[in-house]
């Protein structure tokens, strides 16, 4: 009898046929032998609809009302989900956040989650119940009702598993997995069987938005297998887990990338201790997310500092820069708002050497410029144009043979 | 400084824009020195509209998914009206019936209210916020969420103005107010100012349908003023509260009707103890309600026992009374299914002689056949014909000045 967490989108119960399929899998599930814990997300497009009857009333909605109300979505979804398979005569019972109940700290709208009650969950799996819990959402100290963001659903499927040492944690999804890269712009993109914690850490920061990077981080931090699985098609899907000392590892496992990046360098910057905090805090107090940060090594006692950011920030990026620009008394801001990042990521790049060097002789075949270049001990990202995006991907994935 | 309970029903909270004046009318409210405590029905449309999600998956949901389901109704609203407040700088506060809390028992889709805590609430009002709390819902000692049936929010609106003591509970709704009968029958129907519970009680289960049973019930057992007001147009309402020693009582103070009804008589019962309860028992096991009954005294060792349903239950009223009939050996059964009822409705009927016999002459000129009378201490009912309800409504309501 193994104990399964399983996640399913909103996509997957974006309709009553859709709530109807996804029941008619859990029960298989079950009868496969399996304790289950079901996670939902609210109906597709319901969160935005609340959202939209708030903008109307309130051009700023606290987070605490905020919560209130997108919570009913997650709330809706279980009773019918509930009420499905009790139409087959399958036992269910739902809970809310505030119900299981999952403490969170009390900052609304991106909550964390503190502690998770396990006693009535598995007081009702024991009965022989399916339980199917509400995601995105939790309580504080004081019950007032938080949201976990964005996407927090995987976040609760995956501390649910933790909590309960399940099995396996499960995230339902509209693909069947991780591929190598994006099938969109490699058509031999192939899915992973398998994939590191850190592997899709890099993989999902970096554009391949499968999984809510909070609960990758979290499967990891509690070694919870986590599984990407099509909602729609059977089939394995991606397992995520720790890295195992038996594993083969192919020395790249996937290409990400990011279309919409801007970057923005501040030239001639006085070379002494505090110059980055100088220039990256006023962006972050701005909310203002920074991808990558670059400075090179110092050079007649100043230097340059570069950073990418989203190219929906860029114009307000560009203005607080260009202030603390004139305060550093640097030299001058220079930009381009058409760039795009391309990420090889891999474990078995630590023990390889020569995959940067692999990188940059692909991309210099093809006649591709790179104008930035980061590395971490499991990925490499350049800076392209934007419009030789598509043809790095595609050289690269070509290179490293991704698609065998 | 007053503490004033108020509920909107699902139409003042319908749209966005109804919300903004919802907002707007409280404000004015708080700003004439007054402590407010909202409660709030949800959107009207959406509890119909998650009863058919749910009916598309299950044609029998359990009452606890369901409630869980329908909760989130008013969970909505709460937290918009916050915001329409908080848009004006105003500040409030939402609470679900779990988290006021608002204890039940655990009767889901129809739960009775034990006890409330207010302690939240009175602090919140100590720190100036106006408290917004949803209707229609609690919770039971283990946690799980209860409704309280349709029309429950006016429930919950006189159980808190019960637990806060407040100076008044005002129910806003899409009529100005209780009136003498219906203003679609007698055009010169009255608006009354004031009514006492016992007076409502009757009004309200005779088909002047403004204000829900069990609320009348409740702020008559704890004595709270209760007051019907329009949410559309300003004006001072209905107020219902007890009888006045002071008070000069008009003798009626309305007229009642309901159209929708249907008779049952057994004919030739034998007449021993325990009839009653044999032929109700059954209709009462199927939830049939039962309106008027009628035995006369025996004659010749038999009885004659009428009672009245609703016109939609008519039939299968009739199929169990028929299998009864012939257990216990009774002649036969007829039947009338185009009844109406008409009820005079008033406290001073007490010490006025003479009402009942005004109320058959003025039926009697109009040449209005009664076929069954019934009589409380404040309330004389008679069954008419269908086709002579609105002649006999108009020629009543002329007799007794109603209009004046």
């Amino acid at each position: 009898m193994a104990l399964i967490v399983q996640k399913f989108g909103g996509t997957s119960v974006g309709t009553v046929d859709r709530i109807q399929e996804v029941a008619k899998k859990i029960i298989k599930h079950q009868q496969q032998g399996n304790d289950l814990v079901i996670v939902l997300s609210a109906m597709s497009g319901e969160t935005n609809r609340l959202l939209g009857l708030a903008n109307q009333l309130n051009d700023q909605p606290k987070g605490r009302e905020l919560d209130v109300l997108l919570s009913t979505g997650e709330q809706v979804t279980i009773a019918l989900l509930c009420m499905a398979l009790e139409q087959q005569n399958v036992e269910a019972i739902s809970y809310t956040g505030n119900q299981v109940r999952i403490l969170t700290d009390n900052t609304h709208n991106k909550a964390r989650i503190i502690e998770i009650d396990d006693k009535k969950i598995r007081a009702d799996l024991a009965q022989g119940r399916i339980v199917i819990v509400a995601g995105f959402q939790g309580c504080d100290e004081q019950g007032n009702i938080t949201t976990l963001g964005r996407g927090g659903s995987d976040t609760t499927a995956v501390a649910l598993a933790a909590a309960l040492k399940a099995k396996e944690c499960q995230i339902y999804t509209d693909v069947d997995g991780v591929y190598t890269t994006d099938p969109r712009v490699v058509s031999e993109a192939r899915r992973l069987d398998r994939l590191t914690y850190e592997e899709m850490l890099e993989m999902a920061s970096l554009g391949a938005k499968v999984l809510q990077i909070r609960s990758v981080e979290f499967a990891s931090k509690y070694n919870v297998p986590l599984r990407v699985l099509s909602s729609f098609k059977d089939g394995g899907g991606t397992l995520i887990s720790a890295e195992e000392p038996q594993m083969e590892q192919a020395v790249i496992s996937g290409i990400a990338f990011n279309r919409d990046e801007a970057k923005l360098t501040v030239l001639g910057v006085p070379d002494h201790p505090g110059v980055a905090t100088q220039i990256l805090g006023p962006i972050a107090r701005e909310n203002i997310e920074v991808d990558m940060i670059i400075q090179n090594t110092a050079y007649d006692a100043t230097t340059d500092f570069t950073f990418s950011v989203h190219r929906n920030d860029f114009q307000a990026a560009l203005t607080i820069v260009q202030k603390t620009a004139d305060k550093l008394g640097a030299k001058e801001v220079i930009t381009d708002n058409k760039i795009a990042k391309v990420s090889l990521v891999g474990v078995g790049m630590r023990s390889h050497a020569g995959i940067a060097n692999t990188m940059f002789e692909t991309l210099a075949d093809e006649n591709i410029n790179i104008s930035m270049i980061s590395t971490s001990e499991i990925k490499i990202s350049v800076v392209v144009d934007e419009k030789d995006l598509d043809l790095a991907v595609r050289s690269l994935h070509t290179a490293f043979k991704l698609e065998q």
